[in-house]
């Protein structure tokens, strides 16, 4: 019966599936692409999922280092681009050193290197003669860089930079790859020329020999410990003892040292800066994207194949999709994932405008693009995390199991909310770009991109909404309208509250938290306008716009009623509107749950990169939970457990014997 | 810097610490219990905790039976109570088959089991000569009791029962203790006489032989695999192949069958149902309160040792606590725990009030009772979960560390917002019996108890807000009024919208989320009251009264925040006001802060019980990371890793020759 669940959801669909595939992952060649790295994943036998739990630490280790070893000899034997390499490590899905040695080291060596030393270090790091970490957080100092106490002090006679540890808080402290496997680390350090200290600049310092792996003098390095997740990855922490460096091994690009001790600026080359920076979060938000789809696959197949409630002796239980209250959490974030899909490709398009404005030295749009992908990497990581452990809930109890599949996607994909910019952080940087640009706008200096909307309706065209049924808000225009209108009423009421305030910081401080609410509309609003743009182009496949459609607008209508507060406190909606906007969503809850199955079948994704036994493609969930309980699972292995002779005999046959009695009842 | 952090604030308190310790708890004298229990947990090594992460299943699994077994020594060499062992078990806080034995299956015992079945099975529960568990929920059934397929069919011949697993989806799942340990299992399944299905009732099966621990013919009993959390407990799965028991091993209270097949019901103990079903649900509300509690002290203090930006050459960095962004998420978690504590703590009265009704033939509160108590399990174990991964993301990266204490707090705890009833599944009959409230109601019917003001409210005193300035909302009466008003509001709506549907079922279904969202505003509701009432009382202490208004403001206002779209809708606020009381809770953020620090110390928790490295008494969080990195941690027993030979030197080293020049650079 759970079988045929699916078979009979796949066969009611109204929309061609592969039509979507392409149009989720950006075009028939990078689907083509990705499924054939997907492949790879699923059919090497190496590549197979370990328990976190079940495993213990160290064998978790060395699957990290076995799996990217393998990784390694794919992209060798089959000469893989960058780019297909990092996708075929996505799909292999278990994070180890060469993570952070491809997505971290390397593109700050080509950020922050000169052309010489990039000559020197990447040929070897690109041929993993060495591998790297990038070592910047410390014990006690996160996000804020310039808190940073690791010193690096030239000594001229020798022509070497000394690193230096000077308590403990300066440890340096998570660094992925560094505890155990990297040879090398850029080390983010003050630079001490003198008694002069010239804030933070980066380094490289060899840690271990290359020929026996043992760890130079005055590096005391090791493993931070275990972790919520991704245990497979040898988090590391770093103290120097009076570690020499030759002065080359300062990266100079930005800033150089010469050999007579004397610091020097060089002019920064901003497109190579922001063309990374943006790369980098179109990385993060695709793959949150991607991180929520697998959860959302999970949930809903297993929504579908799983009945709880109603039936009667010839009827069978309802499937629990069939539920509002399941559809309620379920269908927002199923949109979410094609929302959050289509910003990432609307990112690609906005990596080669800025290469272009950069080349006719248009700097104008530069405060704009950063702030708008520190906000976007603020929302789709944050909305992945909680949206992940949602569709565990969704799950009911089963989703409580590893072999769920949820429970390691969740605590594997926490860090995303916290590497490149604590999400809080950000959101906190948009928002004084936001009241920035909203003052600018005030003064008449027209605001650009995502932030557009803040002089164009500044002082003309907010209305309230007209409508006087369900039906209107069926507005794809409409719809994007109204989060402009939340955004810049909420820009208004912090812009009025901070400028009661002594000063702009003073007040960046006091209204922190509206400040972040607002920013949060914002970065929602940008979301909601790429989908829009998404649905103007000629989108191919029998039924798939239609369905677009229908996603958008259960996205923006959702957000319209989970902060409802905002569009009643800025009068744009009447409570009377409210309710309406309510039942609609309805009638888009029926809409999509006809569709629900093979809307996340168009996600593509196998059955071991999903790695659940509730969300496998065949939907028989069942069988594959009891087959996955006796499978690699040590208390099977003996019928009487470990410790009965030590803990739980003398409890039940100690003092007395009327066992033997009871047993034969 | 880091341990004068703690002293300091601990200096600035206003209140006395331990008068409100003795509140907290509810009492002197229970007090002294729990502190002695908690002292034994601390000091006796065998408690010390275990890395759920870095230990083997195996080693997980027999930690659990061993400190289960020092646990029954003290309880045998202190002659301990059932409650002083049960808090013994809480401060341990490592589940074991211990748990579900005494909190689950000798509960159901003495309210299912005859007198005479008593006689026989409580003295051998009690004295642990046999070891119990529940088994209750199956592979493909949960929440639906109805929906089991397990089948205990009555041999007239034999006098006997026979229990089968008709199919995959009837295999007994997730029961505690069953998986290697329990001897017996309470077994709920369908009665069958002759062709007559009769329902679900419990039976106590023998799972093991007492003297060897080996299974019995036809019961297939073992492990379900990694969980999220609590892998020192052996939840199991059962399948039943033509199992016989004893005619008498039926549990016969509540009805009965003969020798002669013939069925017969008895009239319900109700005194004895009700109270044992108080008594578990104001278990599991402390437990949230206590959950909570652990990971707001955990974050409240790492949040005063922690600094980050600010501060100068000169002046070190601000302490993360003085953020608002910071305040805001953890203060009213902070105020949430002394809410669900003195909810918790009026359930206590509670039960006295239904034995006492209940002697004199009064049932007219059962209703009531078993809604109210079945919200608040749904509300604060919901809570709770969210606020302890709330707590952990507070504590910025290091609360990733297993060492930090929270993520095994989240991943061990969210099970009780499944057990003991799904949450959305309570709530939804929570919703269920405030509508039949309140069109009682307005047939003149008057509701009690915490449906009160259903009533009381319905046909007059419902006036708006009249606050014109912030610091009117400091009113205990008005705010506890405000949110009768929003509830009434919110019920009347959903009655409206339920009475224009086909039927009342109908409109449950269809409603179900507006549902849900009314019944969790009525228990937010009961838990505000029972923390107005708790101000009532004299309550001793210098300064300790004035701390807990405090928290009962900012409880109250907090939610007033969350949900001001449903006070916009209800009109008791209009925009202008709710922009008033979003400013005056920076006033209660800023008297919370000066005894943030104090306020978590009344908790009285052990260092042992909190479990982190960030949380601890002393404030020395990162001198106790750094030490906890290299204790217990197998990746830092040597310097070169496992796995190193195979998978990283041929890397490496394979295809080139340069790395020794380079180590000498």
């Amino acid at each position: 019966m759970e079988m045929e669940a699916l078979i009979t959801e796949r066969q009611n669909a109204e929309f061609d599936v592969r039509s979507l595939k392409v149009v989720f992952w950006g075009g028939e060649q990078n689907f083509e692409m990705v499924s054939r790295m997907a492949a790879i994943a699923a059919t090497d036998p190496v590549f197979e999922r370990v328990d976190q739990v079940a495993t213990s630490r160290t064998d978790l280790f060395k699957s990290g280092l076995r799996k990217a070893a393998r990784v390694r000899q794919h992209v060798l034997d089959l000469s893989l681009s960058d780019r297909e390499a990092y996708i075929l490590r996505t799909f292999v899905d278990e994070r180890s050193y060469a993570d952070l040695h491809w997505n971290m080291f390397i593109p700050a060596l080509e950020g922050q290197a000169t052309e010489e030393q990039q000559e020197y270090w990447l040929p070897l790091a690109r041929g993993m003669k060495i591998i790297g970490c990038y070592a910047q957080t410390e014990l006690g100092h996160g996000s804020n860089v310039r808190g940073l106490e690791t010193t690096a002090t030239f000594d001229p006679t020798k022509d070497e930079f000394i690193l230096e540890s000077p308590t403990i808080t300066s440890i340096k402290w998570w660094p992925g790859g560094l505890g155990k496997v990297a040879t090398h680390a850029l080390v983010q350090a003050r630079l001490i020329i003198g008694k002069e200290d010239y804030g933070i600049h980066a380094f490289i310092v060899q840690l271990r020999y290359l020929e026996n792996h043992k760890t130079l003098p005055g590096v005391i390095v090791g493993d931070i410990g275990t972790k919520y997740g991704n245990n497979t990855v040898d988090n590391g922490f770093l103290c120097f003892q009076s570690v020499h460096i030759p002065r080359m091994n300062m990266l100079m690009r930005i800033s150089e040292v010469t050999k007579q001790g004397i610091y020097k600026s060089h002019p920064v080359p901003r497109g190579i800066l922001y063309g990374a920076m943006v790369t980098a979060r179109e990385i993060i938000i695709s793959e949150a994207s991607i991180s929520l789809s697998r959860a959302v696959t999970i949930a809903v197949r297993y929504s579908a194949v799983r009945r709880q409630f109603g039936g009667s002796k010839h009827v069978p239980e309802e499937q629990v999709l069939n539920y509002v209250t399941q559809q309620k959490r379920l269908f927002p974030l199923l949109a979410a994932v094609y929302a959050f899909q289509f910003t990432a490709q609307w990112m690609r398009w906005l990596y080669e405008d800025i290469q272009e404005r950069l080349k006719k030295n248009d700097f104008s749009t530069l405060a704009e693009v950063h702030s708008c992908t520190a906000g976007l990497k603020a929302l789709t990581t944050s909305v992945a995390a909680a949206g992940i452990e949602e569709c565990r809930k969704l799950c009911g109890g089963h989703g409580y199991l590893c072999s769920s599949g949820l429970p390691d996607l969740y605590t594997n994909y926490l860090p995303s909310c916290t590497y490149e910019g604590e999400n809080i952080i950000l959101y906190r940087e948009v928002g004084r770009i936001l009241l920035k640009t909203f003052a600018d706008s005030q003064k008449g200096i027209d605001s650009s991109g995502t932030m557009a909307y803040i002089s164009s309706l500044n002082n003309s065209n907010v209305n309230s909404c007209a409508a006087v049924e369900g039906k209107e808000f069926f507005d794809e225009r409409g719809l994007l309208h109204a989060f402009e209108i939340r955004s810049l009423w909420l820009i208004q009421q912090c812009a009025d509250k901070v400028s009661k305030t002594a000063d702009f910081q003073a007040g960046l401080d006091e209204y922190a938290v509206e400040i972040v609410e607002m920013a949060q509309a914002h970065c929602q609003l940008i979301t909601i306008s790429k989908f829009h743009d998404k649905l103007q182009e000629n989108i191919p496949g029998s039924g798939v716009k239609e369905q677009l459609v229908t996603l958008y607008y259960l996205y923006a209508l959702s957000l319209m009623v989970e902060h409802v507060g905002d569009f009643l406190s800025a009068r744009y909606l009447t409570v009377m509107q409210a309710n309406l906007v309510q039942k609609q969503i309805i009638v888009l809850y029926k809409k999509i749950r006809m569709n629900a199955v093979a809307l996340v079948d168009a996600f593509n994704h196998t059955d071991h990169f999903l790695g659940s036994t509730l969300g496998s493609y065949d939907g028989d969930a069942y069988n594959h939970l009891y087959k996955k309980a006796w499978k690699n699972n040590p208390l099977n292995d003996t019928l009487i457990p470990e410790g009965y002779e030590e803990y739980l005999r003398p409890i039940l046959s100690g003092q007395h014997g009327g066992q033997l009695a009871l047993s034969k009842l």
